[in-house]
């Protein structure tokens, strides 16, 4: 953990905290090349945009207007929640080697699959994190259950 | 293999011959449930939205409008090519339990991940679906390395 994964995590909460005010999943991400460049940002739109595959991860690869993965691979892919099987598989895809997770009580992804893949996991048991989808979870449990397929 | 799995093909191929001809990559999807009700379709949008997200099977999933994996458990889900990593993810996030695959040597996807939880894959080996992306490929062999990562 450092400094940076720590201002990262900032931005990925600022996008959890957008989202929750929107009405939506509160779950936020950033891409942050190694050299300190903010790429995108992103958060779940399941229910602004009636999407289900607008995952924050999604919505932040998303944001970057298309950018190759010899930008990807020198980047950090930072989720405000453990990443489910489709972003773990998008992070895979553009060969992402670090991702940065708020936590993954509330829900545990695919993160067997990024260590069996050699990327670096980091868990930053952020309790801002959790607290939001808690908040979330108490309020809509339909919709946090739609968003995992369940 | 069954003849509904060869109408299921038939759409994905239409979807993909769409995208062609938008000058985009071009792969093709359609999920449908077990009753025969073609639930949605899309095809690859990288250069028609500038996306690196909306694979086929992204797109195909986003043209639901968010159904619940209520629904996508009883689908199978058709592509001209073996899914990426993120598109195989995403069958497993909402417990698609069939994948029907057009061909698989112009692109090895996580068949593997499929098979090892228990997602029936069948590859149709169509020769439509290889000679479309062959011929794509002789054009922009930078477009299709970018959408797989490479």
């Amino acid at each position: 953990m450092t400094f940076d994964d720590i201002k990262g995590m900032d931005l990925a909460y600022e996008e959890a905290l957008k989202g929750f005010n929107e009405g939506g999943v509160p779950i936020g991400s950033v891409l942050i090349h190694k050299d300190g460049t903010v790429i995108s940002r992103g958060h779940n739109m399941r229910v602004q945009k009636n999407s289900m595959t607008l995952h924050a991860e999604i919505s932040c690869l998303e944001a970057t207007n298309r950018v190759p993965a010899s930008i990807t691979k020198n980047c950090t892919l930072y989720s405000t929640l453990s990443p489910c099987s489709m972003c773990t598989g998008s992070a895979l895809l553009f060969k992402i080697p670090r991702v940065v997770i708020g936590e993954n009580e509330t829900f545990m992804g695919a993160e067997d699959w990024l260590a069996k893949n050699n990327v670096e996991v980091i868990n930053l048991k952020d309790a801002r994190c959790k607290d939001l989808m808690d908040k979330f979870i108490a309020k809509h449990p339909e919709i946090w259950n739609e968003d995992i397929g369940e």
